[in-house]
């Protein structure tokens, strides 16, 4: 029996790969500091229970494919608020942001089709893109750089005839870099000019905390065909589990054509649509409350790292990941050792290793993403971990 | 900007195409009796509520990627009573059947692989099979024949260098054949010889009305690394808008690709699989009365559809659904008239026309699918209602 090639070319997810070496440090009485995953402790807003305790329909039915009118319309004054109106018909309602990005390019690409992508960058993009038939042309960032992507001259030289769409993650998983608005201004110029799809996956759109404004590449009005924007739920109010995102756009063509997919796969799943629409029921001081918390832990993290002699980071502003270069040979060895051979009275660390978030090989070995998803007191005991780790890995591999 | 060719190859359901002039007919107060979908009117066994009630955890979080222990323990001992164990590894959850299909066409499938499917089959086969780039090979059967498909020739006749798979619906959507053991027999052979995936989509495996066994893909031993078993709560307990399924298979390999995919979308929705687990604690009795219940469904429906003179139909042993080819020209425009142009007392009918089932052209026209998914009472109008259109559909239209 035969495998496809496409799913040949795809991986197993970068983040698991410690995984085992994890469940034995446990066994061993190891605890743990998780900084290695985007699972925030941030508590559920409660609407989303209620509404679906109060759902009192005794048949469980399919939803309607493009999604249910109470989620949509939720979304839709969500956006109002952020002063850009979509229709009805521009908000298809899917299985969380990844449903969203499968069905996008399977629709948009085809074998050899290319898709710009400032690396490092979300590693599921390997699998969207790659099981479509498409490749990632990577504009290529770095540590010292503060992971900023957004220039004319770096677009121009990854694009080719190939091309079909620049895609990005802003605010940034997992450099924590918010665009500009005069870098959004570069992107949006670029993919009119060229005639691209412009995807701007906002999941993390909330979070940011220089006090920017919310930013969206569906501000810009001449972008009307080019521009779809990937939305989730997941993030913005810590309900990742319940698997409810959204592809955004006002391109009939492409609508027609994701609706396909949409209607191929019938429906998703109806209670967590309902108890979803909910949560867009919290008011502004529900984000500023979060932002606030997530703002003192991107302060620990960043200070914290300053502090250890030859890392190289620069300020992330927005989502709750930062990347940054240790001083060490490889962060892959690193963190297995940091599993295997050490520990501080019993505790110690895991992060991502940089590598699987690029797609240039050799790219990001030294490098880490951090993901600030625990209370205050455990990141500071977290990062004073990684702090001893980096001095005594150093002090063994010479 | 473009669209893929993957996309374009695909359409949009034949099942939705007479939804405008349904909303008209409403509109002008027509009533509809719809056996033209597959959503049952059977309650959801209430403990899949009440499973949600009682989830505790106030952040709404990832589940693990393969799926939930809770969920993968109760299907493993849903098939340990048919008298076959998978191991854990061996289940994965997806989101809905349709998942299933999605990511096990993308593991296997090329640019140009053939997967053969007895036409008529359930046309979103269409768009999981395009859009991974393969193309399906038909397997055509006739009403005459009872829409029967397992046979030797027919197999070989279909086959060739470029074949991945076969794959059909058992008990059959829309047909309602159950395979006799000598048919899964057939199949199983030639999978085996040909080293082909054989692939059973069985969510209405519980759904068969002569007091035969329940049948399953995955009962011969030989067939490990070649069997892949569809599963989905959708039908088995009338939770549709759950969306939950799974892809069940020995084959290691696979296993590991399809992985990938479950990697890439992070997780199936946490609350749902929570409480689809809760649905397989019913009894066997829940399984008799909705299949005493169907039954008397199938029964009234084949009965009147024998009443009605010209039309050729077989007794349908499964599933809950039944195709028939009527006496009219065209079951497409027998349709739009009937929602257009009849009522009796200001009622009318919609069932699925035939053509979208079949990947031949010209196959199906003046077929039509049934899905007897109404109360009795609502059943036997509506079948009435259908007598009578034929009759006056062909004075009218000589």
């Amino acid at each position: 029996m035969k495998i496809s090639q496409k799913a040949q070319a795809c991986n197993l997810s970068p983040m698991r790969k410690f995984h085992p070496y994890a469940v034995e440090a446990k066994a061993k009485g190891k605890k743990i500091y998780h900084l290695n995953i985007g699972q925030p402790d941030i508590e559920t807003p409660p609407n989303y229970y209620y509404a679906i305790q109060n759902f009192d329909n005794p048949v469980l039915e399919y939803a309607a494919s493009p999604g249910m009118p109470v989620l949509i319309n939720a979304i839709q004054h969500y956006y109002d608020k952020l002063g850009i109106h979509y229709e009805e018909n521009e908000i298809l309602i899917t299985t969380g942001g990844s449903e969203a990005l499968q069905m996008l390019m399977l629709s948009i690409l085809d074998e050899g089709s290319e898709v710009i992508i400032p690396e490092p960058f979300y590693p599921n993009y390997n699998t969207f893109v790659k099981s479509a038939g498409g490749v990632i042309r990577p504009i290529t960032t770095t540590p010292e750089g503060g992971y900023r992507y957004a220039f004319r001259e770096k677009l121009e030289e990854a694009y080719n005839e190939n091309t079909r769409a620049i895609m990005f993650t802003n605010p940034g998983n997992p450099t924590g870099v918010v665009l500009t608005p005069e870098e959004l201004r570069t992107i949006a110029d670029f993919a009119k000019e060229h005639e691209l799809y412009v995807i701007g996956d906002e999941v993390y759109r909330e979070f940011v905390y220089g006090g920017e404004n919310l930013a969206t590449i569906g501000q810009f009005p001449e972008l009307a065909d080019n521009a779809v924007i990937i939305d989730s739920v997941s993030k913005r109010f810590s309900a990742c589990g319940a698997r409810i995102g959204a592809i955004i756009t006002r391109n009939k063509e492409l609508q027609q054509n994701l609706l396909k997919f949409c209607q191929a796969r019938l429906s998703v799943a109806t209670l967590d649509q309902v108890a979803s629409a909910a949560l867009y029921r919290v008011g502004p001081d529900y984000f500023e409350k979060v932002r606030k918390e997530y703002k003192l832990r991107r302060d620990t993290c960043y200070k914290k790292l300053l502090e250890i002699p030859g890392v190289v980071v620069k300020e992330p502003q927005g989502a709750f990941y930062m990347m940054a270069a240790l001083p060490v040979d490889n962060a892959d060895s690193f963190q297995k050792w940091l599993l295997t051979d050490f520990d501080d009275n019993g505790d110690t660390v895991m992060f991502a290793p940089g590598e699987g978030f690029y797609a240039t090989p050799g790219r990001g070995l030294n490098e880490i993403r951090i993901a600030y998803v625990l209370k205050q007191q455990d990141l500071e005991r977290a990062m004073d971990l990684l702090a001893l780790g980096i001095k005594k890995y150093n002090e063994t591999h010479k």
